[in-house]
């Protein structure tokens, strides 16, 4: 067995025997765990701190710049955000053990669903420290064990958060076994988790599109995970063309390199006239490409033409496509054809169309008059998020704490048998 | 492009074309076209039964015998069975554009969850027609449109059904595409079926191992299946023994080839003495072979000795392995090792210990006090199945209708941007 495996195996093992704890384990001790984490984030912010330093430095001298060097960093008030976080998750209640759709059948037998954690995570990530508590203060909440692959830049931060929160379980009385981190940084060690099935029950990459497709096509596990957001919005006939412009800007401008920004505008011919001067004049002032279906160039004054691989595209960049529809079901239909199932929006007064929008669109967050820059975890409510899911299966839009447990169908007899 | 590629792959597109008008639908459309399909039933039973006599006479001219042969068959009660069913899926509340979870957030956005479909789900299965009607009606109630292969020797009867069930949702104004039966028998069709992840969302296989295997390994689509049942009941301490044998007995006798069998019996110590000369008194009698751990031929007479790949092992037959047990935490560890996650039963008077049980077992049903012969979704309540799920992603247990659906994120904004 190459030395690799060994590692890797090791630590999924003792991995799935921490989750037999975990699972039986009461929400006290989960939350005084997640409470004494925000203690020793405290207690060694400047170690913490160092170790991060040391990582940037490396990172700085190997040529890594601007937003991944962004994210890899820490700071007082990062690390103030994520204690924030571990306190808000430590307050919710424990989602397992909860007991839902009890009924009582004919023969006497109760039975429900009892939500229990999923087991086992494999979490594969990039450079982003923040992730590390994140993940590990959700699967912790959720009564799991998670072994964690960062991004090799982060490796001196992370492994000592690792160490902070395999500390907090201790003196909590769990298992430090439940957070794991996989200390090697060559892809090798990714391939050999995906082929742990056995300790494994599911695999969260998160990061570039060469790593998601590694991941979705080797693992033998289910597999969570979001490929990108081509994200629409439809302005409507009937829609407050303020608000439009409000959400369009908020939606391409705020955060143009995200999963949640915007990337196309479809606009009913009858606000076209209206809508597409002034989304050009306020767009452009803040930088950004408008790229034109040729029935909306009319309307412009600088937009290009749209190529036909712009509609579609995931641009994560100051650059918008734009093209008028010439009804609702134009914009379905385009939505349908080039949405990528992660974020659409209608903005529009029309009580019938809202619905209509809301319930026939597929996509992980469907909105009405609001900013698509809303799909993420905390945003939502969810407390923090591990990542958002595009596909539909088991979980779909940003993955929290319920989205890292299951449920199992339990009975309560009196001697039950079948006849 | 292969001719059975060519043939797969417009199935599959017109399927998941179907699947946007499906859903869209309403709950009234979906029920008619239940309702239709049983009077349809009635109304061509003749035919049903000629074209399933066709498929028995052909499948015993094959050399197919016994149970296959069994599930091939229909008959006036099945088809009465079938009839009931759709009945009763049709009665069911309309899962879909349920919002539940609703919330307010600080900024005012309304966020929920709303019940949809999964899409195009594909299904796998063995020959038995009464599956092909099953499976199309909990699909269709679900808002799905849904791809079957079959086993090749039900193809005349699956065809005349599915037939049948697209005149059903075509009269009801539905698309007839929602309803798809793949009309080849080799298995390159299947191998096809797993590459569409573009058109299909989720693969259901039943049958054996093999099949299992070929589709896990080979799907570019999530799948949701259950490998084997490995059963055990443990008999606590404080069991009420009478009881005990009655679900020993049950579930081994029953039905012995099912996955929801019983495969191992673990007696605790200070029971050990007065059940296991019973035990095996009563199953010897019903022509049950023990092979018993070698901590329980002292209270046997003709058990022969377990080898060590009999735990953990599917007899699907009359077999039942026994096995005495220090305590329960004994019986917990050799279920955690090797159960399939399927059914899991205790029977015991303790209240602690049942609730224990209950909350450490990792299996799809737990059960206290009742024969595991109990998971299956119509037993369990759910109207009917698809099959049953032993990995714990999405769905956990037996699969209903609810089981074919998810749920997005929508939001009702009044003009929402983030800060």
């Amino acid at each position: 067995m190459s030395e690799v495996r060994e590692t890797v195996l090791e630590l999924a093992r003792s991995a799935r025997q921490a989750a037999r704890q975990m699972a039986a384990t009461d929400g006290a001790a989960k939350q005084r765990a997640l409470l004494r984490m925000v203690e020793l984030l405290d207690e060694k912010e400047n170690e913490v701190l160092k170790a991060n330093a040391a990582d940037l430095q490396a990172a700085k001298e190997a040529g890594l710049a601007g937003p991944k060097l962004g994210r890899l960093g820490l700071d007082g008030r990062t690390l103030a955000d994520l204690k924030a976080g571990l306190r808000q998750v430590a307050a919710m209640p424990d989602p397992v053990g909860e007991i839902s759709q009890m009924q009582t059948l004919a023969n006497g037998l109760q039975v429900g669903r009892m939500r229990i954690p999923l087991g086992v995570i494999g979490f594969i990530y990039e450079s982003r420290p923040g992730a590390t508590v994140e993940a590990a203060a959700l699967s912790l909440k959720a009564g799991n064990a998670i072994v964690l692959r960062g991004g090799k830049e982060a490796l001196r931060s992370n492994t000592l958060l690792v160490e902070l929160f395999q500390q907090a379980l201790a003196e909590a009385g769990l298992p430090a076994a439940a957070v794991q981190l996989v200390p090697l940084s060559d892809r090798a060690a990714v391939l050999e988790m995906l082929k742990l099935d056995e300790y494994l029950d599911v695999i969260i990459p998160r990061g570039g599109e060469g790593l998601i497709r590694l991941v979705a096509e080797n693992a033998r596990m289910p597999v969570l995970y979001h490929a990108k957001g081509v994200n629409h919005l439809y302005v409507d006939e009937d829609a407050d063309l303020e608000m439009a412009l409000k959400i369009a800007h908020n939606g391409k401008v705020q955060r143009p390199g995200v999963c949640n920004a915007l990337e196309a505008v479809l606009v009913h011919q009858d606000a076209a006239a209206e809508l597409l001067p002034r989304l050009e004049a306020e767009l452009t002032a803040a930088g950004v490409e408008l790229r034109a279906h040729e029935n909306a160039l009319p309307y412009l004054k600088q937009a290009r033409r749209a190529s036909a691989d712009d509609w579609g595209r995931e641009f994560l960049d100051l650059i918008l496509a734009v093209k008028v529809v010439a009804a609702m079901d134009e914009a379905l239909n385009h939505i349908a054809r080039y949405g990528s199932h992660h974020t659409e929006v209608i903005v529009t007064e029309d009580y019938a169309r809202a619905l209509r929008f809301l319930r026939e669109v597929d996509a992980s967050l469907v909105l009405v008059n609001a900013s698509p820059r809303f799909n993420d975890g905390f945003q939502l409510g969810l407390g923090a998020e591990i990542g958002i899911s595009t596909s539909k299966l088991h979980a779909y839009g940003p993955m929290g704490v319920r989205e890292l447990t299951t449920t199992k169908f339990v009975g309560l007899g009196q001697g039950q048998v079948r006849g």
